[in-house]
């Protein structure tokens, strides 16, 4: 059957574990794989051109603004970050998938820009991961050892933030036990392969 | 954490194989069930009240239709048939799951009763049950043996009377290997329990 790919925005405060309940996914579907974002901002020492981030210069990432080639963009503490409509697009339109870790902001952006393509509305679904309780996210945190306690009062402080927005999303994964989630976001995926407005055609004709 | 079941309502055309796909979800879920229509025809031989039908006599549908008892209801010649609220929103409130085996009309009509009643608007998805093939479709009901031709005509023209709705659901199972259609309405069914819209608290808190 002829069908679009599903693009999966997938939210959720930091330390939540995002990557993790991917991994699963992505292990067990080799096609499928992470956004690349563009950023501004320095390439840390490891950080691969193309596989951590697309790094642009300034004037590079302007330019793109202007040409309406983002899906969704900000700036963060003077440096720029977004996702290239190009970095998405096609791989839909081939059927094939793609996860977004953006943040709920950023959501809010890709939303406002499927609107002008019904392509892209029929592909985008909305998924949050939260944390079992708040408790479990600052042990977490701790956990990692990298942290200043400033650091963790800022993330949490964020993590609080984000939460508030959960309402906006089209379906929420508790990260309880990471490979549960990641079978539950498997749900949703597969389910989302079923859904009539990604059909590009009669089913029963393929 | 304290969420609205959901009502999977279910369309395809005769002998698509509904109640053999759902069988094995049955077998997994043993709180789910297909909900049981009432219906003012004669119970026939075997036919359990409160089983195959809830059967009603013509006074008594009538009663309910004017209290405002059913969920959808029709007159299909000379009998009526219809799905009482009672039975399935009692189960949504619940957090109990509910099959509803109901056409294409039967649809648009819960469609509209739901739209009074958010929680039944956000409880209830509906998917589509395909055949892989016309041809399929006939042959499944020929080797059936026990329809005549001119029976099968009948099911086969409004077959395609049905199967030119399916992009008024919200999904579509095309139904191959009834074992893996199982599998996709399973995964659309775990896909429906991480809807925000039917979550009661949020799952943080719980």
């Amino acid at each position: 059957m002829k069908r679009l790919g599903t693009a999966i925005i997938l939210s959720g405060p930091s330390g939540v574990g995002k990557s993790t309940v991917c991994s699963f996914l992505f292990k067990k579907y080799t096609d499928l794989k992470f956004s690349v974002s563009c950023t501004t901002r320095a390439p840390r020492p490891g950080e691969v051109d193309g596989i951590a981030y697309h790094f642009l210069t300034v004037d590079d990432f302007k330019r793109r603004i202007d040409a309406g080639d983002f899906l969704e963009w900000a700036e963060v503490h003077g440096n720029y970050y977004g996702t290239l409509k190009q970095e998405v697009l096609p791989r839909i339109l081939n059927g094939q998938d793609i996860i977004l870790d953006i943040d709920v902001q950023g959501m809010r952006l890709v939303r406002q820009s499927a609107q002008s393509d019904p392509r892209l509305a029929a592909s985008f679904i909305t998924v949050f991961l939260a944390p079992p309780s708040l408790a479990a996210l600052e042990q977490r945190l701790r956990g990692r050892g990298t942290e200043t306690e400033e650091s963790i009062r800022k993330r949490l402080g964020n993590a609080a933030k984000e939460l508030a927005a959960w309402r906006e999303y089209d379906s929420i994964v508790v990260n309880d036990v990471a490979e549960q989630a990641a079978d539950r976001l498997d749900a949703i995926l597969t389910a989302a392969h079923a859904r009539t407005a990604t059909c590009l055609e009669e089913p029963w004709l393929a």
